[in-house]
């Protein structure tokens, strides 16, 4: 999968380099860089422009009571999120949203990963249930599994390995957390059961050629719009029993979700959608905004990894018909990949040598040359990541 | 503890009390009441007539990033909120909020009760740790402990039945749910670890005698001031590693709290808590009011208790000396814990005879001669529930 500049690592024992890398390119009163988590503040300044379209006001005396809409198996979903949601799937033809499917909002989609993993297993099975993922995979997935010790579900690993003749779940992040690759199940087997994590199919991340219909579809906010600090995720669900446990699920860990942050995704999302289908609107829409934006990115980090002579290597991917902006596009995913060519640890090269935080392979299931690094964060800090990646190179390179 | 009207029960059977029961006390038209959650809509009119100054504004590029502030242990906790909560409890004084005490803001008090289950249990122990609640206990407390059947907790029932030479937390609520009684820890074990419960620890709903200084103390907003959709709850934590410990679990869980929600409550405690300081203020500060409120409300089913010559018991509760009132003032809970003199099952009853839906006791560990009611229903609700009770007593006396 990895086909960047470099095609073969070339692991160099850590002393070795230490002796190539004469000086810290860097002075002890630097800022340090912290790209190790995806907090998406890159898309600010779109929303500082958006001004009062934007703005939600709440009274006094507004959403007191626990329930939204008693009708609605999700009773603590509000009615204008729930419509803003499916308006906004419908416009962007990432998803299936089809009045027979369910929609669950969670407090961000994590909420609602542990919601899936409750309510696709049994307390009637005799072991819990494996939950698997093709590595490199999300690095919360294992956690998330594993931290409450329940009886319910377990952590399996990385689902190409996954040789058991039991029950499972199979996880599958698409685009992929954290390489950007596109993907489906890998297991495969009869009565598997899926999660589809599609955090990253919108526009301005990979191209959408399709409209996504799985059992189980995760979104959220924070990748979607950058809201993260509002904390909305949905799911869309084919299945009634699967939709009743997790709101279930939901009920028992919150009651339900902050009715003021459903408010403001409601708003916002139909922002979106509006701006989406005027074709007179002035400027650009914010999928066209954030598609540029994270274009000129990608550009600037490659033309970087062009001059750095084989250090790093960064994924390819290959352009595909995004019916959405109606041409062939690139992906351009909310994390780089970067595998370093050069020592055996590239989280700690870039920490030590450059100040940079990222998250290494061994978090995501894969080897330590590898690690994340967001490609989300404000201007100022990526350009400064920009910045020491070129100077890592030059110290590499002895310039 | 329940030394209502009649002091004993006096349980019929069924089959007895239907044939008493000549014909049903309303119509098939007539709405259902349910009371069977503890739906904080009581307060509604009151923050209706505050109007604006509760109002929140939030623009379209606020609180984007995932991070409140980085320098506090609890990095999603918006430091407005921080404040808002030490001020208000230091105007109450119902709870000690010393600078050296961790504030956790969670998703309700309910997240919050998981991240102390969570904290308060250890992987390294060879077997789950008991977690008891005397009964009758809040009726969530069973489930929340036992749906992700986690290895690390199980519930082990009534701890005034505890008798286990083994690690155990105890939930203490107080007043508590549903019999509103002032409590305090039954087992007393060393090592015993606790978790206490003051969600209706505020002075509409019982005297204040004291300041709560405890090692981990959950409050929550919706019963704090009836703001139930905005799903926000806090704990106060003396222990470093614990809060650090919850902190993890809230992160693992749902990557923190919504920040409207967040702002929202900020604003909303601020105005009571200024309020509660003004001096001049025109009109009754928030207390005041809810007291008064609960007040009339518990006037009036005590009335139709004494009228009802027996059918039903309501516990009795001590007058205490209020430090936020300055004056002795009698406990007016957020529920109505009834007990029916003349059938085995009070649930039913009323379900059957008056269209009004409770939570029997078998949900808080006891017999289901008791039920529990919420006495924080719209006026209106609450007018229809007293008509119907009145019905029932004029039935069973063939009146």
């Amino acid at each position: 999968m990895v086909v960047g500049l470099v095609e073969t690592a070339v692991p160099t024992a850590k002393s070795t380099i230490s002796s190539v890398v004469k000086k810290p390119t860097f002075l002890s009163s630097d800022p340090i860089i912290n790209v190790a988590r995806g907090d998406p503040t890159i898309y600010e300044p779109y929303w500082k422009k958006m001004g009062d379209r934007c703005k939600v006001v709440i009274v006094g005396d507004e959403f007191m009571s626990y329930f939204c809409n008693t009708m609605n198996l999700c009773w603590f979903l509000l009615p204008e999120l729930d419509n803003a949601i499916r308006t906004l799937h419908r416009v962007v033809g990432n998803a299936m949203v089809d009045d027979d499917r369910f929609i669950i909002v969670g407090n961000g989609s994590t909420q609602l990963f542990h919601a899936l993993l409750y309510a696709l297993s049994s307390p009637d099975l005799p072991e819990p249930i494996n939950v698997v993922a093709a590595a490199p995979f999300y690095s919360s997935y294992p956690e998330e599994t594993k931290f409450l010790r329940s009886k319910l579900y377990k952590w399996a690993g990385d689902a190409n390995c996954y040789d058991k003749d039991e029950p499972y779940i199979e996880v599958v992040t698409s685009p992929n957390n954290p390489d950007g690759s596109i993907r489906g199940t890998v297991v495969n087997r009869e009565g598997g059961k899926a999660i589809h994590d599609l955090a990253y199919y919108w526009p301005q991340y990979a191209p959408i050629t399709s409209k996504a219909d799985h059992d189980a579809m995760l979104f959220t906010f924070s990748k979607a719009t950058g809201h993260a600090g509002t904390r909305i995720g949905w799911a869309i669900v084919k299945d009634k029993v699967i939709a009743a446990k997790m709101v279930k699920f939901i009920e028992v860990s919150s009651i339900g979700v902050s009715r003021e942050a459903q408010l403001r995704a409601a708003k916002i999302l139909g922002v979106i959608a509006d701006d989406c289908r005027n074709l007179d609107l002035k400027g650009e829409n914010f999928f066209e905004y954030g598609r540029r934006l994270m274009s000129e990115r990608w550009g600037k980090l490659r033309e970087l990894g062009m001059k750095s002579n084989g250090v790093f290597s960064l994924p390819k991917y290959p352009r595909g018909y995004c019916k959405f902006t109606g041409e062939y596009t690139d992906s351009n995913p909310a994390f780089a990949w970067l595998k370093s060519n050069e020592v055996l640890n590239c989280e700690n090269l870039l920490r030590d040598e450059s100040k940079i935080i990222t998250r290494g392979g061994p978090s995501f299931g894969v080897d330590s040359t590898y690690t994340r690094v967001s490609m989300l964060s404000r201007d100022v800090e990526f350009e400064l990541l920009l910045e020491r990646l070129a100077a890592i190179k030059g110290t590499v390179n002895g310039n």
